[in-house]
């Protein structure tokens, strides 16, 4: 897509720190990283979202490929976090984050507002969901 | 291991909604969601983190297959994020979270701090890992 950043950085329009890249997937550092060696991995095809992506499963072996450095860099954080959006940047789009287990993002994730489901509509949910499983 | 709350949810010991079962993983509700069908996704067998699985591929493939399944159950949410953390239960699992582009989730994670690495920084980051990479 002409006006997408992501696309603009894969077709080199605009820079990026490049950790990794495949005839399928580029990934950089996130150039406002919540920690040192947080990292975007994309397909470089154009997606809306994650599970959009036909080959996920790939994409997913070259984050699990990318944590694994990220732990065993000298960056040594204690463990790594995997998130996706997608409602900032319209390209799917993995967050790779270096994590310490005291970090200040813990507090803040268990701060998000929560639901109360009663169990009637626990059991309500579980039906939909499972019935909407292919 | 037998103090891990994930490992007597596979046995059965504590009650879950399970909306997803297979040989290698189950799937079922958060107790304490964020949304409305807010989903864990384990493997059976206990891992500490979920790049230390080796088939966290076929992992990813049922996570988007229950990603899929939510966007297209009556929650009818706008997108679905995946998170991992980690450090609250120690037995690898994915968060499913069906979420509405207005929600409380975005504001609260643009609030995590960020750093703010120089390009030098950036610059020797990007070696590390690149480096590190197998």
């Amino acid at each position: 897509m002409n006006d997408c950043i992501f696309c603009k950085i894969v077709k080199g329009e605009i820079p990026c720190h490049k950790i990794y890249e495949d005839d399928n997937f580029l990934a950089f550092l996130d150039i406002n990283p919540v920690s040192l060696g947080h990292t975007l991995l994309i397909p470089k095809n154009h997606f809306r979202w994650v599970y959009d992506i036909p080959n996920s499963n790939e994409l997913w072996q070259v984050a699990q490929k990318i944590a694994i450095a990220l732990k065993e860099s000298k960056l040594n954080p204690d463990f790594v976090s995997f998130l996706t959006m997608g409602n900032e940047v319209p390209h799917a789009h993995i967050h790779i984050i270096p994590r310490s287990l005291n970090d200040a993002i813990k507090p803040i994730l268990q701060s998000i507002p929560h639901v109360k489901p009663t169990e009637e509509q626990f059991l309500e949910i579980t039906n939909q969901i499972k019935n909407s499983i292919k």
